[in-house]
């Protein structure tokens, strides 16, 4: 489809008439008596509904990563929506503050997808969205949240997490896992612990998911992000797991969106 | 490249210019003492020296499967030369014949390295390849062998090895390894335990070698081969994993060709 709208433009008009045209719109929702705010992103050049991805934030919260992410997609013809976990203003500046923020979410599933979902069904009410043709995506922190709406038995397309927290508190509901998951991991990330790496993959295969993992050589956490907003030697960007990352991404949406 | 060759093919001809011309050459050479018969593939739609891609058989040797991927290169663009490990005649019919022959080379990594180094010198013999864009990939024994020849310190642009065997006698001439490294895996395959999964990565990261290695779900050996000539529970075709597996092979060849 992305094809077809990019071949028709450039036969109309011509490649100047691809000019980038990325709109946004700050959206506040709401999940039990939490506001939150989350930012939805298109291409104008595109027109009618098309298929979306709903990009989930690090630790930090939402921050210019994601939404530079979501222009990205849009850039590919996708409307992307980037959710918000914590709630509006909810911004941890600090390592401790970040840590202290996600692990709240982390230790409470429920709430986690929770708050994912109240982000799925407010992306879901945009008429720029083609709501059968959805995808999950999420950093770090959000790897954890779209792989824990995926468990949740969520309607999707597929999700990819990239260096995402693979552990479940409750391996079981991998059973409720409808769409297919890619998982985009460091090979040398010292975050991931192996025997968590190892249960994610018993409870795939326990599950019968449709799944698939990368590991990159030579990446470790954090690979896709040039600035991790902390000096920690086990969360470096890494251009060429980011790009190849990106690349595989693509190929997935390619896939599941056909 | 490609993309240019096809584009450009379109405009000047339209679509009927693009009929399938695929040649094959039989070709005998030799390694030491022995006469091993490798098959070179091309479309001559294509002018000039290409990007070439080097396939090394199974544990049957050389057969229609081997040519068959080598016909689907060609019609990527790539000129595609099916190495001979054996030996010309040399195609077990049985599982025994087969293992026993597999064994010759798995237990001496130099002769197995010499046979298809004499394969890469073969290919590169022919004026349709250019000698500065080569890959070569593998299937199971042929991914093993693979690896050997990047492990031998063959000069490449990369290799892909599709459920090779992946254990090393020498882990420490992972240092050799002066290319990119792709492995599609099956993350049920039986055949491949994972102390030897895990010695490969180790092998990869001591060398820093630019590594990345897909686990497919659900497959097990032999994902991409719809007749394995046997049957076990433990080798079988699964769909979705071969067609990923050739575009993620396909990303490889875009990001190492271009």
């Amino acid at each position: 489809m992305m094809k077809s709208i990019l071949l028709s433009a450039a036969l109309l008009g011509g490649a100047g008439a691809l000019h980038a045209a990325l709109q946004t719109k700050t959206i506040e929702y709401q999940q039990g008596d939490a506001t939150l705010e989350g930012v939805l992103t298109w291409d104008d050049a595109v027109s009618g509904p098309r298929p979306g991805v709903l990009v989930v934030h690090q630790w930090l919260g939402l921050t210019d990563y994601e939404k530079h992410r979501a222009a990205m997609l849009a850039q590919l013809g996708y409307v992307a929506f980037c959710a918000d976990i914590y709630g509006k203003g909810v911004r941890p500046k600090t390592v401790a503050e970040a840590g202290a923020e996600a692990g709240k979410y982390k230790s409470n599933r429920n709430l986690m997808r929770a708050r994912v979902i109240a982000g799925l069904d407010q992306f879901k009410k945009s008429e720029l969205l083609d709501p059968n043709r959805v995808a999950a995506i999420g950093y770090c922190f959000g790897g954890t949240t779209v792989l824990e709406l995926a468990r949740s038995g969520a309607d999707l397309n597929g999700i990819v997490s990239f260096h995402g927290g693979l552990d479940s508190p409750a391996p079981a509901d991998g059973k409720n896992i409808k769409c297919p998951v890619l998982v985009c991991h460091g090979a040398d990330d010292p975050f991931e612990k192996p025997e968590d790496l190892a249960a994610f993959e018993s409870e795939m295969r326990d599950a019968k998911v449709d799944w698939r993992l990368i590991k990159y050589g030579g990446a470790v956490h954090s690979f896709t992000q040039p600035d991790p907003g902390f000096a920690n030697p086990g969360a470096r960007y890494n251009e060429k797991a980011d790009k190849r990352s990106w690349e595989d991404m693509k190929q997935f949406f390619a896939e599941i969106f056909k």
